[in-house]
């Protein structure tokens, strides 16, 4: 019994390695240590310094952007402040500078005539093929009622008068000439990590520097006109239809250097590039503000906004050196090392002088026959197929 | 010490390949061929035509969205435009259409009698345990007033009068008519490529279409009860208490194939799914209009607001053809295909006729002792421990 | 013909696995099923039970987020409700408490002296220097007014009076016991798998209870005094300047186990934390209310809030059994096994006692002199190159 399991045991604690033959021929040894120079340069090079594996990395980055613009501008000889033409007012990544306003002033709830030319009626029939549509400023009536001597227009009930917001009216001045400040904070929750976007610039400089990619890059400040002509664009080009920009802030940090070189980079985009030559471009929006007259009938004034719209977007990923991804790729590597000699093996065997001594070197055959006559007891057989005895 | 070099060099410049028993036997064969298929069939089918390993992906799909609602309602008899019942007006991806408004009219700050049931009186001391309650309409100040002959209510410090939102009122009326139009421009900024849903449609088609899962698949613009009856509600359901609803458009891109492919995918769920039936279900927000009187007091009108809240979430991916991730994967495919003799080794070595001829094949022994043995120079042990010499 | 495709079929069915060597040594045994059992914790421990590698994970998460605020604040001795300190009124994941705010009461468009000391004047050349400042409350016209005999200030042209935004008052009292109520569903959509932050809760308890990260984990009402301590800042501190509370709510989800222990966790950061002692800390925002008088003419009070913002963000992912990463990952630790051998092999071939006797034992030298000489037919040289025939 004792002596059973310790046949187990030596018989467990044994080790087994290939048999292997060693080829000394410069050609294949040459191709060989090639093959294995370009796959340790791969990961040398590529999976160990470019793609950084041996790091974690943390993509989950928690961001906080605070948005402030200032300027003034003038529209229609009114002077414009942040409270005027920022919407909406709380300062988030996504915020919009209207630069064209229609208003429509005065709008009582009640019966007018339509304002746009697509409505346009000599009897009742002409509008109520227009009844249920989504195209005009309220609910068609079906009558139709004349506005001059010759010229009919369809009634609507609406907010009244109808707004015409084929006026062409000049954007307001100065846009180019705003500022935008942004403040973004930013954490990488795997390694507990605090960046802000502000690094280690002075009050001094934070108040005064304007944004430049080259001489400038950390500046959280950015000139409107700048922005727009990073991206190709230019404010005039934008503000009489409205648009949208993109503004990255791109962290890409490495937590093995020092926390100083974890810096944001700034990048400017069109984002709606796509619909500038389409049938519905730039962007707009309606709305209303509200008032009372004295005997309580509500009433409004309401604005067409065409806007520049503005999305701060911040996008990040940190990577720190960790013993486990390292382990693994050094694996991966000292495995694929020998991935080489599926590539020499096809070469020695096929298309070496000697091929065919090199794959009688090589393999040892077996076969069925050989096997079935070795269980049937010959002497002979059995010692030919037990070499290791 | 040329020769020494030389040595070196020759030693360093060989090539080590597996000794391999190579068995002919139809059964091992046949299960081997089977096993290597089932590895290449995996690799093909799966890992490069479904998983397409030969791409890289751009997973961080940047995305604009614009949207526009159009239609008009009707509420207590008052017409209701795109200004009267959508929040926030500047048609970003999440927006409200208010469904159901409770309206408090002329409210000045004040004392009043709490409206709320919960909080009737008959003395003074049924009030102070309420105090510091935040679901009445304002600061509980713990006195108790009659209202009628033989109730009383909790007085509050508040706007008032207090608002009732017990009230029952419908829903406005026409909502599922509404339509709502999207325009979403996206780009995958590792390839630099830009989509807009609006594909090539013409003008005239996004103009007049309306989005039908089957005959208009593309089309941006969706009644609103079309969304809803995707997600299996009626307008009727959400419009008394609010909800919910998602727009996912999904953005699959294969760059390998032409652009004109890559085009979105439109899919629709009630977000709010899991709350139907809880305590609190549905979604209302309150906000006010503030109003000046003639001598400069500020009053304002508070509107409890049920609303059917969108929110238009994008994801997307593209992929496109590189070197790096192909080769990477064809040298796995390669390697794996080896794997077979793990299963192969098993079944010829423990369950085929003849496997311990097998084994006496594949291995040969070499123990302790043997080594022990040879080191002691004896010319028998030396002669057949070297037999490749 | 038929011997040829015959011959090459048998030639296909072949089975070629590597010849091995044995070694029965005590040594290289131990430690080759040493690293053989580290490998295999590794794969158990580490891939299979910690990283759960037999899963299929879905990362994208669809989030919706309802916020309601509830409570009274008194601030300049003015109760404040939520439609007055709330904005924006919606109740999205994104909302801010205005905790201070600086109030310019009935502003016109016009021209006055600018408010800020900066803007200090004796003659019109002091004012000059100013032109196109955005730093004022308006358009710098460049003259200087006389505000009192001694004192001059430059004239802007603006909504007038400007806004002095260096008052110090109180901040809003109350604010700390405001709670904060979410309602939180979740999809995961590769799994089609829905939850709500409110579990199992009965309306009761909802209706009751204040979170708490021990007692009351999962009751979605917070209270912004425990909120601001649990970021270890208090209402004081925040409210006077400003500042961005996050909250997360994280999903970690394993499907294969019972859906009720897929709950929520919450935790709670300061997201402007960077910021606190640098030149620009705080949060606050301009906004405005308009109004018209009995004649028509447009004047506004001008708010500067000062806000705590709360920004609910959602995380989640959930991992579900799934063969196909099962498969892959088991053959990946089969295949890693054999990798013992790399190490072993080192210590057998050169640190063993006899380890000359294991190289000779596992590699069989064929050099290309050898080749050369087996090429030309000489019958001795030929029979000791093929051993298996």
């Amino acid at each position: 019994m004792a002596s059973l399991m310790r046949g187990w045991v030596t018989g467990f604690f044994t080790y087994e390695t290939t048999k292997s033959v060693v080829v000394k021929s410069w050609s294949v040894g040459i191709i060989n240590r090639v093959v294995q120079l370009l796959i340790i340069t791969y990961f040398v090079g590529w999976v160990f310094i470019h793609e950084k594996a041996y790091q974690v990395t943390d993509t989950g980055v928690e961001s906080s952007v605070m948005t402030k613009v200032k300027g003034f501008g003038k529209y229609n000889d009114l002077v414009m402040d942040v409270a005027d033409y920022i919407y909406p007012p709380q300062g988030t990544d996504v915020f919009c500078i209207m630069t064209r306003i229609i208003i429509t002033e005065n709008q009582f709830r009640g019966r007018c005539p339509e304002a746009r030319k697509d409505f346009q009626c000599s009897t009742d029939a002409d509008c109520h093929k227009h009844l249920g549509s989504v195209r005009a400023n309220g609910i068609i009536t079906g009558a139709c009622i004349d506005i001059s001597e010759s010229k009919g227009r369809c009634e609507i009930e609406a907010w009244c008068p109808a707004e015409n917001d084929k006026v062409k009216n000049t954007p307001m001045a100065n846009v180019e000439n705003f500022t935008i400040f942004i403040k973004n904070s930013i954490r990488f929750p795997l390694f507990n990590v605090t960046r802000g976007n502000f690094l280690s610039m002075s009050e001094k400089q934070i108040k005064t520097c304007t944004y430049h990619p080259e001489l400038n890059p950390f500046c959280p400040i950015f000139r409107v006109g700048d922005v727009l002509s990073y991206t190709n664009h230019t404010v005039d080009g934008l503000a009489e239809q409205g648009g949208e920009i993109g503004i990255n802030i791109e962290w890409k940090c490495n937590l093995d250097r020092n926390i100083e070189n974890c810096v944001p980079r700034y990048s400017f985009t069109r984002m709606d590039a796509t619909f500038t030559s389409s049938p519905s471009k730039g962007y707009n929006f309606r709305f209303a503000k509200y008032f009372k007259t004295e005997n309580g009938t509500e009433f409004r004034t309401l604005h067409k906004a065409y806007a520049i719209r503005f999305d701060v977007m911040v996008t990040g990923n940190a990577g720190k050196f960790s013993t486990i991804p390292t382990l693994i790729n050094l694996v991966a590597a000292f495995t694929s090392i020998g991935l080489g000699t599926v590539l020499c093996d096809i070469i020695l065997l096929n298309f070496l002088k000697g091929a065919d001594q090199y794959k009688a070197k090589k393999f040892e055959e077996v076969s069925d026959a050989q096997i079935e006559a070795s269980i049937t007891p010959s002497p002979d057989s059995q010692s030919s197929l037990k070499p290791g005895e």
